[in-house]
């Protein structure tokens, strides 16, 4: 413990995810000196890669190739490690391995914080699974019999950045991240997912949206400017010293 | 704006509501050096006074005399300023004076956190009136047209302390403050309420059991010890600079 | 307590509603040698009353007293007192008085338990506030600084009834009745409602199918025959000696 | 019942809250030969007319004055009726009289259907007051006790239109509205509104989002394209001939 | 587009469970020239045959048939095409393939709209069960990455037909479809369920209480008769042209 | 069907959860003549022996050697019979043959009444997993069609015990058991607890606050003293013949 590296986590069900949701984050939290991970579970080769499918002589290892390729870039821009566990998506396929996998992360990892999808979205199955087992495998990293004499895991914050119809899933925003300093970043990152390109437009708003709600609640009389925000809503209660 | 002065609005239903709720987040602000000022709706005098009713030759006067008086040593041991409105409780009578009473005193007093009762109380009707009024009035302080020319409210984040039966008020905590250092002062703050013995107990048990709480929410690795701890709910959201 | 005569309240906010909702509640309870005062805070003159007020030269002071008789007669057959306060509805006018009014009869009548209106309804306000009405009279009236003196009232069980559609009013029955042996007696009371004959098969049918719901819910191997029910939603916890 | 002229009605705290939420819909219907009517409540001159409350000289009548102006320009580049009820905001003074002057509208009007705000919003405490308003007249409509002889209101839909926060007042958009062929219309609408023009911005891009997601909604393969929409929550059941 | 053929698609658990909750939907839908093709699940032969299972000599494989028939005679009266899974019941043995295999359905099919169980219910697992999966192999339908070249699905509305219990099934009737004129169509078909003849009356009165509030919910001056009416809630939002 | 021997059934998820949340509701109804069966799913050895694992050259099986040797002597001190079905723990290990083996335990057993964890906690993904696996076993054991012949269990009340976090697993106590006159026996089966002991103070203060809960719910003027109570949420409708 000789350096204080501060360390977060992102689970990501599909490639991209990380970036939509989750990219300021990532950007700001580097720029202030964390190391952040991001695990995409799958490439969202299947669910999510329409564009490409729609190109002649597409197969399954092409796409995957492409959204990888993708991804990386856009972590490379966020300044962020990736790892793709391409465990299949529509449906994801998840079983004890793959959470074990991830216990062994959080336990290797240490992270401060974790960020995954919202707990429910009829849209689509495979967040509330991810987050699902963002949930338990933290659980399990944090049981000192499992596995047992590796350094267990203490209680990090675990938040759910925002779904594509927020209101549909029963995500409501109890925290808003200032992106402002880092939304060229993020916007650059997203630039990377060539295939969404419908959705660049509407991320940026997203960020705008958020932005001006987030200066609404610190108030107008605040001297602080915030041009672009994330939403996240915040799982685990917090402990604090001062209100 | 010299000084940096940080002050706190605490909006107590009846005049105990905020030693058995509050008492720690206002010891513990007070010595962080914050000014907290506790308004006293009512003295509780009809509905919170069964065992000074049980004494002969009891008058209404004489029972706000004696919760007035316990109410302001325990103001005084916490270290907060403290007032009493005397609106009349079990109904409390509020009206559009008093609301408008409360808006100049978050006008004049800005504070940086209001604390009040739960949203909803099947056994205390007093309680989420107390609490919809001090949502309200903050809102109308923040109104440029209300009082032109007066320095209008930023926006204070506002919390919900913990009410007698928690789950039967849908109300969660989803923070806690560490009252460890402060526990001393709240206790004897709770002794001045000699007419509600029995509630000694039950709060130092509160405080106790939100103490292994807060623990487990920082996880067992960490090194801070907590033994004492105040349940908040907190209901506008957090804008952070990093998660 | 000499005697050990048990005592319910019914808090109606239309002169019908006991009948429709409670009708087989008052008259088992009845039956089973209970005493059941039912308070109808309106005649629901104006606003459940359609087919009198298409009658030719019909007034508002004809069409409560057509009311009240029905009420009376209903009572009557179900073996309850009723009492008529005439606070006019659409929308109920409740103030202070009405709420001490309420109390007082609290303190009077000691009852173990009491029914009124669900906590939602968005077809009908004044049934909402009818409960309102019930549930803060019942938690003055245990306030010892109330009249202080008088016998102050223990904690009855508070039931809500069925409203006309329970799912759009966030009404659960966690509690079945089973009136099956007073059905003839609450089929007579219906019947006192002349203006409403189009809700005699509609709560005949309520009664039947909350029948067969109490019966699955006993299950298929016990010998009781469930043929008639009413639903309630017990709002205040129990406390047992045996589960 | 010669023509067939339908009519709609739009409940609004404040006067500009109608071209915000509603302004598309108003529109929209407009143009397919409806009447709309728009009620103001009240002018928001307290609190939603900053900017003017900032200028020199400003006065209440003067701030009423000009936001009245700013309404009816808007509402006469929507197309419809608007009305001025001015009965003060933060808070809105809701009365019996209040009350009963809505019920005479709806009875008049006879709308198809009703749009008003959301049922919570904890940033607004006039919004949710307005809309319960606007429930409160409907049923009242209904009865026919109330001025009997009046032909009484049928079951016109109550929509909730969308609020400022949407995910912290439990607002969730169950109905989209295209509105891309009248978008221009409402945005010229918006622009009338010179005191709130970092408003202007933040409401064209909830169109666009609400257009991206209504777009979702009907689904890739629909030949419609929609990229302006507003979402509403509809409070009461559809009942229909096919689904 | 030569042909406007309309399909309709039911999916439903057990092999009965269309005709009690959505066989009014069928037969109108077939009326009005639809095509509607139920998915049993499975026969229900274990836990929804009990009738059957108190014979002497009873076989999985007889009870199975026994059920198939009345099917077959029910979908036969309603119009509509059947199809049995034979999955297995108590629990559904629900797994990849079944999945995929209803994703093929959708692909084929291309429904306007989906009938299904509720999302929630204490009384039976396999309900909402059947209801995941029928949104999880919609949304997998029209992910162009699942047999690329294949047509993709639209967005087909979601309807969840009424459980047994609703109100402990937190399901709430959105939309009311009129069956008034293919309700001697559905008793027909129900009356072919001769192992749940208790059911027969059962359903036939939560048409009559689903009639009668549809009636309500146009209205007391709407001229349109309804006395049998189908609960449905629906989960996918709505999107118009007019309100 | 001599004897009217009562049973109860409690499905644990871990070896001491049956300890602390229902150990009160073990000893009064053994005392009151019930016999009780306790099935420990798991030994909590990975994920709740967090103290022995810090043992040196301790190993799995010694944990359940001495995990099931602590549960043997609180059950053989509480008065129940226990089984140990070591399936595995973070996470259970469930399947068909576990949930069969249920149904078969309900149905030998007949409980009138079962007792398992909360629906949800984020904190323990196990609990609600074993609540489910209690809820579904009921219901297939409902079922004729399982096991055809056997003895069907009628409907037994369930009931969640409390959870360590009660409010953020959204448990609500419905129900409080008086346990005052068992205390002692709880007391002493927890302290077989000897990894956790510091749980015993923890869950003893539950104990103590769920006592004056449980009397202010008899309310003051009620002659019974409650020192100590357990909190239950009874899932099931309660069918009675007076309220």
């Amino acid at each position: 413990m000789l350096t204080s590296q501060k360390h977060a986590l992102v689970v990501s069900a599909h490639s991209a995810d990380f970036v939509w949701r989750a990219g300021g984050a990532i950007a700001s939290h580097v720029k202030q000196g964390w190391k952040v991970k991001v695990i995409c579970l799958s490439y969202g080769e299947r669910g999510e890669s329409a564009k490409l499918w729609r190109q002649t002589n597409m197969t399954l290892e092409k796409v995957k190739s492409v959204r990888q390729n993708e991804a990386e870039r856009a972590a490379n821009i966020l300044g962020s490690d990736i790892e793709f566990w391409d465990i299949g998506d529509y449906p994801l396929q998840i079983n004890n391995d793959i959470l074990f996998r991830l216990v062994d992360l959080y336990r290797t990892l240490q992270p401060e914080f974790v960020l995954s999808h919202s707990l429910h979205d009829p849209y689509n199955f495979d967040h509330p699974r991810a987050m699902q087992l963002a949930q338990e495998a933290r659980i399990i990293a944090q049981a000192e019999g499992h596995h047992p004499g590796e350094q267990v895991l203490g209680a990090p914050p675990i938040y759910a950045f925002e779904p594509h119809q927020p209101e549909q899933c029963q995500w409501e925003p109890n925290t808003f991240l200032d992106i402002s300093d880092v939304w060229d970043t993020k916007l650059e990152a997203i630039k990377c997912m060539e295939g969404q390109e419908h959705l660049w437009e509407y991320y940026t708003r997203v960020a705008q949206q958020r932005g001006v709600q987030a200066k609404r609640n610190i108030g107008i009389t605040s001297k602080q400017d915030i041009r672009f925000a994330e939403g996240y809503m915040k799982l685990t209660p917090s402990v604090v010293s001062s209100l």
